[in-house]
């Protein structure tokens, strides 16, 4: 008998029928009657499960209808049309062994939990169907971004995880030591020695690749990052986490209108490629964390975004009539309320705002001429605010002096990316997405610590 | 005129001659003559360079007979047959526009430079054929391993990067912290307080994500891992980095022989991902980096990998005749030289040793019958030893606590990596592979500083 799994039944089920065969995997509802069991199976391999027909003719029945929910088995039985509702298929078992037992007391029954028990849990919440969900979508919208990169000629970059600037200036940064930090407080030595420590001086966890990338999209004219980033920000709110995935594209030879239409076609691609490659998980979130998730996804991948500046933004803003908290100033940056309003009311369509005012915005987006604005971009979605962030680079390395100058940004530990100016630079961008930020979006589950296999929040490293 | 990359031109030259086009990218050499001259261009699309070619009919002539080498330019021209030997097109250019000037003293000249030098450069080395060569291998690899798995349906897993464990077991560990170290130090505060620590305790950078990895796998049935790891080792050899990337399948329902099965099969599509991907890469490196180097990979995709037991790795070791410098002993690890001997001369093929003795091997291997061997696995290649370490896990809760007491590893920590043999657990297994040394080996490369875009080593955190 040959081993299938529930995703070749789902997707072959026509053509198996009849067909003998083996399944592995566990047992996630389990109706016991006298003379029949039903077991709610699943392998993980697809998001539905698969019912298994066992009946007392077996000569094990009365040892299988006591198999336990959460328990691992192997099932030996035939493909048939169901008799019952709710399925067109089932397996008619033949013989079903147990592989691992689970006690009765396994805290993954199946009923509803709540998020916070489960986060709990994180080990064994990858079993429930919400994370079933969640979790595959994570790996298929990743998948979707390699394809849209490699499929364009990019090149993948590494960009490091461990850093010795301390200029990147996206955010706090966690610290990296292998020093002996508590006997050097118990030794009562006053001058920490950096030059003892691992890289010899001091060093952090990266929050951003983009200005190493900066030096291989100068090289390879299209890079992209995927990789860990880290802030060590002390904020408790439902989009924060200390350890999050971001993408970063670099494009040589490009204006922030390059940069926009790749933003643009990107997501239309990662979003299209879900709702292909994940049906039936998105049919679950549809119907049970946000009512019209799909059609919200449909409407994004239709509709051309808008482009208007950050001036014209505060215009519509401030001639909306809203009674918003936060008044909406020219040179200020948006609110969350403010983002709303221009996706979901004002324009129903995923917006680019640009050219912001050069105070609120980092020391390497590019001085538009007006001297008080920089090319720079926010894509704000509805349903979601800021999904990335992007801008053309300051490719004339005087005013790029100048402006670290102003901002207080170190030039000597970044001679190498000023350099790049004068090495053969040229007019180039780029932009970030924060994974999880788009996983939120597309799931429509709401906090990120549950788009986060293990999430790292402040007081939580857990598993 | 429409914009063309040079990876469209080598790739549809016989279509596209005759057509009028834009390139946008660097000079990588510059010939000049009276009445003529010619650019060997490149803009990061392709491994080969294209000619342009200029006359002094162009009215800006003499201002682009002094473009220096690594100055970005768009050229404005018709791609031609070539009227000279080397290539067999060409671009006649109408005009050539100075993007980005590059000083005469730039130091990546159109010679052979050391690859220290080059190290020291890595912001600039991307730009020489050699680093052409090995990062877009790196990326189309990448592409590969995720291809390989995504189209088998596993699910990609991001283990996380920040851990509260140390007991992974696999290195030593940088510390994570956002103490104020400095001033514990001053104030001689004596009892480092981890409760006010970024996590509230003790967090280190990851060693290894198979632990979270088997829990995903007990719910998706197949994932793998894909992200960097890290080891605050102080050794400064060619194949140790601080920072890597590494790949962990993991998968439920297997054996050690379904694990062997996945890492030579996967073997063999990534290296006939890049045979087909990265041809012209793969013949700069064979002719100026290890000769023989197809021939070599086109060998080990073609031989099936032999499979002898540790045991009989010592005996063949034993009976060769050879003066090994470290003796083979049963009971005891292999040497490279001896890893050397069985894939390069013994056997001539990929080698995989299984069933190693327990004591050098990690507490979660399962333990076989005769008590005193692993189900484990360790896949050598001809040429670069070691590529792959594998197990069958501990599928025994009980057998598990035993080797972890044994081991000193601590349970309490790991509740629920025990537990995951509690609730539903079944046979499973899984192996990790280094990036790197994947790199190392289908590269020819031979340092490990040269296959990662900024490496970090004991006192090297640059860029």
């Amino acid at each position: 008998m040959k081993k299938y799994e529930s995703k070749e039944i789902h997707e072959l089920s026509g053509k198996l029928l009849g067909q003998e065969m083996i399944l592995e995997g566990w047992i996630k509802n389990h109706r016991k009657q006298k003379e029949f069991g039903f077991i709610d199976f699943f392998d993980g391999t697809h998001f539905k499960s698969i019912q298994i027909v066992y009946d007392n003719k077996l000569s094990d029945f009365d040892k299988i209808n006591k198999f336990h929910v959460g328990s691992a088995i192997r099932v030996e039985g035939k493909l048939i049309e169901s008799q019952g509702t709710g399925q067109s298929y089932e397996i008619q078992a033949s013989n079903i062994i147990l592989e691992g037992d689970c006690p009765e007391d396994y805290p993954i029954q199946p009923k509803r939990h709540s998020r916070e028990f489960l986060r709990e849990q994180a080990y064994l919440r990858p079993r429930v169907n919400l994370f079933q969900a969640v979790f595959r979508i994570r790996s298929i919208a990743a998948a979707a971004i390699h394809n849209y990169f490699q499929e364009r000629g990019y090149v993948y970059f590494h960009s490091p995880i461990i850093t010795g600037s301390d200029a990147e200036g996206a955010g706090e940064m966690f610290k990296v030591t292998t020093l002996d930090i508590e006997n050097i407080a118990k030794n009562e030595i006053k001058d920490i020695d950096y030059k003892k420590d691992f890289f010899g001086k001091k060093a952090s966890l990266t929050v951003s690749g983009q200005l190493q990338a900066e030096a291989f999209a100068l090289a390879f004219k299209k890079v992209y990052t995927f990789g860990p980033t880290f802030r060590a920000e002390n904020s408790n709110t439902k989009t924060h986490a200390s350890e999050f995935w971001m993408i970063e594209p670099e494009i040589a030879f490009t204006d922030l209108d390059g940069v926009m239409e790749v933003e643009e076609e990107m997501l239309k691609y990662v979003i299209n490629y879900v709702l292909t490659n994940a049906k039936s998980e998105l049919e679950f979130l549809d119907k049970f964390v946000e009512e019209g998730l799909i059609k919200k996804l449909e409407n994004v991948v239709s509709k051309k975004a808008v482009k208007i500046t950050h001036k014209e933004a505060i215009k519509i803003l401030k001639e909306s009539g809203k009674a918003f908290e936060n008044t909406p100033e020219y040179g200020q940056d948006l609110a969350t309320e403010h983002e709303k309003y221009l996706t979901s009311e004002h324009f129903n369509s995923p917006v680019f705002v640009t050219d912001w005012p050069k105070d609120i915005k980092a020391f390497y987006m590019r001085l538009n001429d007006d001297n008080e604005t920089v090319a720079a971009v926010d894509l704000l979605v509805p349903g979601a605010g800021e999904l990335m962030g992007g801008s053309q680079r300051e490719e004339r390395a005087d005013i790029l002096e100048k402006r670290m100058d102003e901002m207080g940004v170190p030039k000597e530990e970044l001679y190498w990316y000023i350099n790049l100016r004068k090495f053969g630079g040229c007019k180039h961008g780029g932009f970030g997405m924060g994974f999880e930020r788009l996983l939120i979006y597309i799931t429509g589950v709401e906090n990120i610590r549950d788009v986060i296999p293990f999430p790292r929040t402040p007081n939580n490293c857990e598993f």
